[in-house]
């Protein structure tokens, strides 16, 4: 997931202010400055000598919620031999980490269920559906045995829509950079940067803009065969699409926030996907750990700290553990009655949960290949829809499932309020204004989440309104109770924040554990 | 292939002149300036009943050639019954579509033979690799149910490498873009831009520059998270790479080139190829055309254009048909002797061949994947290996092949003189520079070819001096014999130009073998 999130620029500055010595890392980085393969190699999992080897019984530890970072805790914990059950709330674990198939059936708090009657083979990632190649994702996919396919998370092919608009990206950004490089290449040429830099550097300078806007001989815009064609080049050169407008039109169209989407460190291109659904992670996870220690549909009534252990209570039961790790979202988590005191549940109250939704809808014909020729990636509007994305796999066949919207807050919000109907008219709607009539044509199905609506989840994720003192204590165990999830990391909504964070939890857990007598 | 002559600025304007009435295509295009999906819209193949409902009998072709271009047309014509032959001069069709498997053994011309001993399912495309989501090769793809899966083409993650300084794409990009958008902000904020654009452009494209650059309050470029991390964002916010070094600095290290390579319409992202090698297109074709009609071993000696024929003489047999497609490279088809005139001959010779080298090293380990946390894409070096390309599948395999230099002109013609062992050694030393002593280790194989020593082909493709008279008269039948491949389109070097090509012929031919009587 996660979008409206991207790493910025502020996210570095708090993440060096609270990493500290930043400054002897880059002392000690030697002349590249390349960064490392991730952060794996700094974490020692948990091995299977670990309790036998100092004479010790393996402890046992009771995990609260069945989603990915507690599935991670528990299955990083077995490696140990500890004793664990995770109790997860809904009928199956794997929490955000939502594929949807044919046969499914969702349900919302507040409104109808809706039955997935996608074809055999279809699915819809209803929650995260992409991967960094530095993210702790991956090394779970290549650990668990699940095949990685690329996603495609920036297609030139694909449109932008803006200010009522459709240009195909590519021309976007052709136009943004050609205008762009004339700029400052006439500013250089008219001396604007005289004071700044030295005339080699004004050459060289040049030369780039030249290539990076496909300038002519007098470092003029007037468009490029990188805008696209109306007949491809083949035996003669083909016809371009009509040339671009002023600089005036196209910094009006307002392009820009699309065509720089995927720059940020968290959704360079390319990007990855498990093969057949992101859920197989959770299904690899889930069968690592034991399906007969997870138990769902048990939803925790209370957490009681006690000296030697933790005491969790549902309706009907209670488990007593040495440790818990408690996953829950925060604000879930802080209307669950406990002893941890009124510091914990303060913190855990101040994380904001953010809405998210998405719809897949199912199409008996892949019209955007056949017609529009997209193969994946991702179409950027300024309409409530946000995003369209396009599968990035499967190519060919028959069916396939768009993502019809990917948004957040407001308009996340504004389309929960529909009941599925609704959604899917409204969806399609805006898709019209994109792909024309043929976006109404041949849908099959569809189904939509509200992630706020979704029970005992109640958010696509949170928000902290500062990374501050309430985030680094719940970093850190309350009595015998540790905490995980995306929502203690600087990667909210990805699922390598909820791995991040059940590796953390894990390492002080386990260190403690060995250390006790 | 086709890199060193990625679509031009150039190339667009030939194009508007070799097409003619560009304006009134234009015009007719309707607001939106959407190109369409491609030209095969435009193609009407031979269809079974095109002979028979006229009362015919189907005409005899004699095709000169077994590479994509040869193959397609048999494919076509074979579509309305045409009694075709293919005469292919190499021990297997394909042409320059050639992926070398275990088992295979590679001759060259004054040189010694190269056996592949890959591992099982390992491949190397020793011709073209990838295809663009608008050319042709997609949409036979399609018809023939070859599947395809995203070839990664721009990998923020992988190198650059230019005077011999190592850093990660995302950080060249991020670096150039920065003090790009810097430069000009300040530029406009000193008002140099006052008499080009209103303020309120301006605010609009400082508003841009600032995301593209991602600046700080003050326009200011000093780093940011897109650059990388020495320690991923988790817990906290990672260790960012040290920060940039002056604009100075990143202009001196002319990373300029290699971020803007996927730029061109042919090398936009994302890509594609066949699943399992790119031959396996070629391999569709020659199921489809029949094996029987494909002749190889067949070095053709003479062409004679008849008044009611053409007769295809080679060394021990001669074939007499009602047309002929003579689809091999323009420099090997003018040293046959022909009686289609000096005019033909001369402009047969108008081509220069290019000359195009690639080596696959098989690694035992895919330490790219595990310790580079590269999933494929492209590392672009200024050394002469050019290029380096990780494999955009299989991914956690144990085995895969880096395509250890891609290059034409002067640095192939430097590896095609060194024997199969030289070229190794040199692209290991070359690589090292990049990636450290572990490219020499875990090395089990190598294959590496020089399309210019390859018999019967010699050459990776043509450059035209002009596409002037020479290149249209080619375009059109001399006589009864047709002529098609790459070279006779304006997509050189691309499977998707010998698809155009195969497709122009098959069209003027059979409207000839139509109407005659």
């Amino acid at each position: 997931m996660k979008d409206g999130a991207t790493l910025t620029r502020r996210g570095l500055l708090v993440g060096i202010g609270a990493v500290g010595g930043a400054g002897a890392m880059y002392a000690a980085m030697g002349a590249l400055g390349l960064a490392p393969s991730g952060q794996d190699k700094e974490y020692t999992p948990p091995r299977p000598g670990d309790f036998s080897l100092r004479g010790k019984a393996a402890a046992s530890v009771v995990i609260l919620g069945g989603g990915v970072a507690g599935l991670t805790a528990a299955y990083e914990l077995g490696k140990a031999g500890y004793d664990c059950t995770v109790l997860e709330a809904r009928p199956r674990a794997g929490g955000r980490s939502l594929t949807l198939r044919r046969g499914d059936r969702l349900t919302e708090e507040n409104g109808p269920a809706q039955e997935v009657t996608f074809g055999e083979g279809v699915y819809f990632n209803a929650g995260p559906g992409r991967i960094a190649q530095w993210m702790l994702a991956i090394d779970y996919c290549r650990e668990l045995g699940v095949p990685i396919e690329t996603f495609i998370n920036n297609n030139a092919q694909a449109y932008v829509h803006t200010n009522g608009r459709t240009v195909r990206a590519r021309t976007a950004r052709a136009d943004m950079y050609g205008y762009i490089a004339e700029l400052l290449a006439k500013a250089t040429n008219l001396g604007a940067l005289d004071r700044t830099i030295t005339k080699d550097d004004q050459e060289r300078l040049l030369e780039f803009l030249r290539r990076f806007g496909d300038l002519g001989p007098k470092h003029e815009y007037d468009g490029s065969t990188r805008r696209g064609f109306v007949r491809n080049p083949g035996m003669d050169g083909g016809v371009p699409i009509p040339p671009p407008g002023s600089l005036h039109d196209v910094l009006a169209a307002a392009t820009g926030r699309s065509i720089t989407n995927d720059f940020g460190y968290d959704q360079a291109t390319p990007m990855f996907q498990p093969v057949g659904g992101m859920d197989a992670i959770v299904r690899k996870l889930e069968a690592a750990v034991g399906p007969d220690r997870i138990r769902t549909g048990v939803r925790v009534t209370k957490i009681t700290n006690l000296d030697d252990g933790v005491e969790v209570a549902w309706a009907g039961g209670a488990v007593k553990a040495d440790y818990c790790v408690a996953t829950l979202p925060p604000h879930l988590l802080a209307a669950i009655p406990h002893n941890l005191g009124a510091q914990v549940t303060s913190a855990l109250r101040t994380p904001v949960p953010v809405a998210a939704g998405k719809i897949g809808l199912e199409y008996g014909r892949r019209w955007w290949e056949l017609e529009d020729r997209i193969f994946g990636g991702v179409t950027e509007t300024d309409l409530d829809i946000t995003h369209i994305w396009y599968p990035s796999h499967d190519y060919f066949s028959d069916r396939g499932v768009l993502v019809g919207y990917y948004n957040t807050e407001r308009e996340a919000e504004l389309y929960a309020a529909l009941t599925p109907q609704d959604r899917r008219r409204k969806a399609v709607t805006q898709g019209r204004k994109i792909h024309g009539d043929k976006y109404g044509k041949d849908l099959l199905s569809s189904v939509s989440i509200a992630w706020e609506r979704q029970e005992h989840i109640k958010g696509g994720w949170v928000r902290w309104p500062a990374f501050d003192s309430s985030f680094t204590l719940l970093q850190r165990p309350a009595g015998r109770v540790y905490f995980a999830g995306d929502w203690l990391t600087h990667l909210i909504a990805w699922q390598a924040g909820s791995m991040e964070s059940a590796r953390s939890a894990v390492t002080q857990l386990h260190r403690r554990a060995l250390q006790s007598q």
